[in-house]
């Protein structure tokens, strides 16, 4: 992976007045000293106890034969979990090439919506059918709702002896409703790390064992997000730490310029998922106080033709980051002789993938001529380990951009009364 | 479909000083007067000629043998388009339930990911495969290249003469390089309606021949638009305009309180394609010029574990439009024995359904508890009359929302330069 053009485009010197001054940059980069220090001493002591690439290796060796028994048993493996625990391990699934793969195929059930849940049921085979169920608190209404339906539907298509086979769940250590369901059936669960929240638990088993499902390498992406972590947390001043670097540029968009929207714009289909995940990291961490700005995600090429007017014509109120996949040369060639003498006749030769990095050239030099700062992550190819880098660093540039924010990034309280009013509409009775 | 509590939920004498007061919504109405006088003596006069529900369904019945020869004739029918020209047709696919209809599998190809490209295209069956090739300008770099991939292989596989069966043509009458292509292979064509730009397409044949062949009743469509569009322009004055109300809303928030974002949260997963389609029509027609509002679209209850927080303790700077499904009642119970004296009781006895709407009433309440501005849309069904009201509200709402804010709704002027600088790297010689 490579951060390009660190913070070039964002800067005034370069975009005029919509970017960041050399000052502000200055000043915003040395508030964040700080917070890089301490992480990075918590990184070397094997510390980073809320943003963990567990070491040694062991948490993942209890997932292998969870991995293996699945991938031999099942042909369809259902994960069920909302927000956190879901979107890392589907980000990482879709490295998965349905051409190639010889495993179950994976799906991922967040929502409730009971059109699509019939839909999936009725098209799954339940007798080869394997689930995991993860809920760090064991007590989210959606996914506990979703669990307790299929292991009803699972007794009476199989009854219980059969259970503890199909079903793993991953879940806080302790006592919740849903270690109490498992310890009643017998199902196997694995410990989500305690001190690690949904958004932050991608390189652990929430985001691994459905990797490992998946037949993807689990190792990859733990050594990719090291890596990352290294570059960043080993850096001799925030200037040559990327994730500090994009901290900064944020929280000094945000405070010079009133910048209020960060836009996540990958060019490459399998990387939409990264998007979802990065929209919940960036907005549960930093939406706190008053402040915070909203993540967006957004889609090359599709979303020119959709939300590029607006980058550049609207309000002066969004920073962007592209990620650009070096695709040139790779996918189907169009026919010279279709387009011979034809205004389309530049479409001659060229591959799908010679337009998709065209369009990411220029829209993001499109976005800087405009004046709209503009960032580039241009991946070189995309596996586990280059992944697990974008993972590390977003993480870490949220942690930064907290504490230049000044707000404590784990936690979301503000959401407890919408479950409150909930369970209070379905009847429950008032506390 | 009820459009819910007008604007109680987004007036300041309700929810404080996060909403609108009396008198700019009073105000931002009476500046719609006139915009709705217009487009109600054009509609009265069927001439909305921007924003058509063709009469008399001479354009469907063109399309009615197409559909028809599609749907016996192929098991997959693969959409090209970009935005406008597949967004439409995309939503209302979803109400095609997969377990009941009998047509081919529609899919909807936007991107030029390479890699998406050869995944999906080694996955069909080229001998069983139709397609429509929707270009209003006929010139769409993405889309010209995937029909000349496509077409290469199909002539590979089955030579030229099959090809009239199985491809069809959506482009502006008169010349332009698809329909070049398309007469030097006698590929039939449809019309584009010309005054119409794709994001006010959907009610056309750009969105309602995906629609017939995926075995929807594209007369309900127009049926519902129409509905639609004769109660917001026959109303006696604008407050009882539901599209005049939302965009004196929508830009009443954007002027007294710097509400920048709209974010549109349907609780169904089949109108999670519908906030994609709002979020291309408005901010395509309103970013420009320097203002412009942001369309941010979310799904529940997904992004209750994602959003919600940012929502509700970020920024003032967001609108919300959530729209619910009357699924109480609805999908799988779960089994009261399974949370008897568990702190998920309340859950006991709930179906899948209720969870939802639940949600989604609770979601609301709390938005407006902490002063956010929330309007609902309540649906007793989906179904394709409910979908073409929702179209016509919020093209029509975008209409009137330009005219308060001063700027041209059709066209998107800004995104050219990108395109010239697309061709130029992929190595076009400099004009």
């Amino acid at each position: 992976m490579t951060y390009e053009q660190h913070c070039g485009t964002c800067l005034a010197a370069e975009i005029g007045e919509g970017g960041l001054t050399d000052e502000t940059l200055a000043r915003t980069l040395g508030a964040a000293a700080p917070s890089l220090t301490r992480l990075g001493a918590a990184w070397r002591a094997q510390d980073l106890a809320q943003l963990p690439v567990p070491r040694g290796g062991q948490d993942l060796a209890a997932c292998l034969p969870v991995a293996e028994a699945y991938r031999e048993s099942f042909d369809e493996v259902l994960v069920l979990g909302m927000g956190g625990s879901s979107l890392g391990g589907q980000t990482l699934a879709t490295l998965s090439d349905p051409r190639r793969s010889s495993g179950p195929r994976l799906r991922f059930l967040a929502n409730v919506d009971p059109h699509s849940f019939e839909t999936l049921i009725e098209g799954s085979d339940l007798a080869r059918l394997g689930l995991i169920v993860i809920s760090k608190s064991g007590g989210t209404a959606e996914t506990m709702a979703q669990f307790l339906v299929l292991l009803q539907r699972l007794r009476e298509a199989q009854g219980d002896t059969d259970l503890a086979r199909r079903i793993t769940v991953i879940s806080d250590p302790g006592d919740n409703p849903l270690r109490r369901i498992a310890a009643r059936f017998g199902l196997p669960c694995l410990d989500h790390e305690a001190a690690v929240g949904g958004r932050f638990s991608v390189l652990t088993n929430v985001g691994l064992l459905p990797t490992m499902i998946a037949g993807l390498d689990a190792t990859a992406v733990r050594a990719g997000a090291e890596e990352a972590l290294g570059r960043s947390l080993s850096a001799a001043q925030p200037a040559d730490s990327p994730a500090a670097l994009g901290a900064a540029i944020s929280v000094g968009l945000l405070n010079e310029r009133h910048i209020s929207q960060s836009v996540l714009m990958p060019y490459a289909d399998r990387l939409a998922t990264l998007s979802q995940w990065y929209r919940q990291l960036w907005a549960e961490s930093l939406g706190k106080d008053g402040t915070g700005t909203t993540p967006i995600d957004a889609l090359g090429t599709v979303d020119q033709h959709s939300q590029l007017q607006l980058y550049l014509a609207g309000p002066r109120d969004k920073m962007f980051t592209l990620v650009r996949l070096a695709t040139e040369g790779e996918g189907a060639a169009v026919d010279p002789a279709l387009v011979a003498e034809s205004p389309l006749a530049y479409l001659g030769g060229r591959r799908l993938g010679d337009l998709m990095a065209a369009m990411a050239r220029a829209t993001a030099d499109t976005l800087a001529n405009n004046g709209r700062p503009v960032r580039v992550f241009a991946l070189e190819r995309l596996d586990e380990a280059v992944l697990g880098g974008l993972f590390a660093h977003f993480m870490l540039e949220t942690l930064i951009a907290a504490d230049l924010l000044g707000v404590d990034p784990f936690g979301q309280p503000a959401v407890e009364e919408g479950k409150v009013l909930a369970r209070r509409y379905l009847g429950e009775p008032a506390p």
